[in-house]
């Protein structure tokens, strides 16, 4: 068995958090590919080693003395390796990104410096071989991951390595220099490191015992997911539940290996299993609730327009040829609702509704802004008659108003417009009926 | 106060029902215009006087002897003619008619002759004046109502006359010759008349008590519709309901005239008024339900399609090249499912999902027959919460699946997508739970 663990921020914020992830690790000899992240926030108020990072490169390039602030970012690494009791030490590394910050060597290079010592620390501290990624990971010319090279070169090199600390959040570019992923990209080194030691299971270690069914700045202490196909993560997170980078999605996907979000702070629980597809039966009918804010309709009526062929297209054309992009398209006789993005949408309001007017002469268009768009996603709902009627009764008991409902056939998510004021009520309802009742 | 009223052809198929138009227009004196359907069925197995009379133009067309087959259609006239013991004899007409089958005058010449002579024996019975239409109702070279000319004249004819009778379903063609609406267009002939008299009302008597809930066909006594707005109505009629002619609608509408949907048979009921629009409130919460079976679902799945502006434009396109109209098209997050009519798209079902192929590169496309489609409307139901609850229970207590649903924010309707065998189920669940039951 391969287990790639990747552990968050908040994992590695401490010496007291880092010896909770090297207990993880030892207790598990399948656990031999480590991703660490940068260290995180220790308190609600502290600052991110990356951000520090940020701060001190940005000043370092206003020709200001950044030294002091890079100070203090030694001082975090300083007191973790303190606590760990380890015999090593990093001032010859920050002499050397100090340089580096003097030469410019440019932003992605030193937000990267936040994982790569991070690193360094953990290597030493579990004993396992340090990996930069730096000569394992490989970016194209446009800026996208260089798969074959990428798969190759690290896949080779990890062959002939037992266990190894692999920095996450960076790799190299097609210029030579660090490149990094987007914020959050150590979910995904963690899976191109998974793919390319085909790893039984991906672990990727945070503060929360995994996937939970509704935002819990929204519900109190939501439940877990326990299993989640792909399919239903990325319709959650699409619709704003924040678990893992999207990215991290795509290269384990394709090799049938699930990722295990895991919570550091109690590695008893089981977290959530995310796969392929599954028999295990979901425990309750929804798998999750997931919702945003801030979407405009746009409803255009005519007169006999299900009688021209191409009315629909030439509606979303008025659309595209502003370059908004469109949610949902319900549409009833002569009407046709169009949900787009209102902050994408102010902007071009008149644009859009000047090209309405000119593709398909319309009897009238009618529009309403804050709305909210809420996803109810379970494959359970499938298999379990009268979901729908369940969720609406729910709403209407809620004083929910429904603005709109969009159900395809996949039958694997139910859409609801309400307005943003009724956001918060409307996945409350919905929680409770499936979750804490239990209906 | 000016009342337009039109007879449809049960409300005139034998001297008896005569005489019950006879009371109810001699009961009303506004009452002032009426348009007479020709004949219809007096029982079941019946034949329509239309039909006969196409079938003896027909005959006619093969140099056939078709004398015998208009004896029968004169019998049917003078059974109504002796039944009133009207002083009047159609046999001149019937010799016009003769020799014009016999020069071969046009089929819509021979359909309108049962509208014809039917207003020549109303006009006697009730001692109005005749107006034929070929003088007063205008077409186009294109085949539609040249509004303005018939507006004028038959506006200008009608102020000069108290009382008269104009028979429904023709006019005067381009090249001058009798030409029909398309099939059931007395109902447009009395909506023509009534704006031309700006009447206060058109009332078109039928053998129904009013528009109904539901399809009496599977639902037994449906309850009828007290007040219907027109957009309500064309709901209802594009989904299946069979009231009006849908061109009636359109000259009253504009005009702010109310039709009256009453029933020759129960003069006593007061019917169905078709309004621009009204506060009145409406009895039950829906105002009624329709739905159509025969449609196809095709579901197209594809990662990351959210992100692309120009995706639903070019699946809709790729059914726009072949010429196929799509009803509904729910989405997803990464799906998108676009209803389309079963007949009309499986000839080019090949054609279209190469289309979709080439346009939008899916990672998979699924596809559904035999589906059939609910359409729920009611202005109520935007003042109501907990419709699309109490919609959704019901069919979950039917056993009915919902393979999709589809509210625009209109609020006027909710359309539902099930198998074309849970179609009656569905129906009848709708039904019980808002009219029996009246939750």
């Amino acid at each position: 068995m391969k287990k790639v663990v990747k552990f968050g921020g908040s994992s590695l914020a401490s010496a007291e958090q880092f010896k909770k992830v090297g207990n993880i690790i030892k207790s598990d000899p399948d656990r031999k590919y480590v991703i660490p992240s940068a260290p995180g926030k220790r308190f609600a108020k502290d600052v991110k080693v990356t951000d520090m990072l940020y701060h001190c490169y940005e000043t370092a390039m206003t020709e200001t003395d950044f030294r002091g602030l890079l100070e203090q970012i030694k001082a975090r690494y300083n007191e973790i390796i303190q606590g760990l009791s380890l015999d090593m030490s990093l001032d010859d590394e920050f002499k050397t990104i100090e340089t580096a910050f003097k030469n410019k060597e440019g932003i992605d290079y030193a937000a990267s410096r936040g994982e790569y010592l991070n690193g360094l620390v953990m290597a030493k501290y579990l004993d396992y071989e340090f990996i930069d990624p730096v000569k394992y990971i490989f970016f194209r010319e446009d800026g996208q991951l260089d798969q074959e090279k990428t798969y190759n070169t690290l896949g080779r090199k990890l062959n002939k390595v037992e266990r190894a600390v692999i920095p996450g959040f960076y790799g190299c570019g097609a210029d030579g220099k660090v490149q990094t992923f987007s914020r959050g990209g150590s979910d995904v080194t963690g899976s191109v490191v998974a793919k390319a030691v085909l790893a039984d299971v991906y672990e990727n270690w945070t503060d929360v015992s995994g996937v939970l069914v509704a935002d819990p700045r929204i519900i109190e202490n939501p439940k877990p997911i326990h299993t989640v196909t792909y399919k239903e993560l990325r319709e959650l997170s699409y619709m704003g539940a924040s678990v893992l980078h999207e990215d991290a999605i795509f290269p384990v996907r394709t090799e049938g290996i699930p990722i295990n979000i895991r919570n550091t702070n109690a590695p008893e629980d089981e977290g959530t299993f995310i796969v392929e597809s599954t028999c295990v039966k979901p425990e309750y009918t929804i798998t999750g609730i997931a919702g945003k804010k801030g979407f405009v309709s746009i409803t255009i009526e005519k007169d006999m327009m299900n009688a021209q062929v191409g009315f629909g297209r030439r509606v979303l054309e008025a659309f595209e040829k502003e370059g908004v992009s469109f949610e949902h398209m319900p549409s009833g006789i002569d009407t046709l609702t169009v949900f787009v993005h209102q902050d994408e949408f102010q902007q071009k309001e008149q644009a859009v509704l000047a090209n309405l007017h000119r593709a398909v002469h319309p009897d009238s268009i009618e529009m309403e802004g804050d709305l909210a768009l809420v996803a109810v996603v379970g494959r359970g709902m499938k298999a379990t008659r009268g979901t729908a009627g369940r969720i609406f009764s729910a709403l209407a008991h809620a004083n929910v108003n429904v603005k709109m409902i969009d159900q395809g056939s996949s039958e694997l998510n139910i859409i609801i417009g309400v307005q943003n004021k009724d956001f918060e009520a409307a996945i409350k309802a919905i929680y409770d009926i499936f979750v804490t009742i239990r209906l």
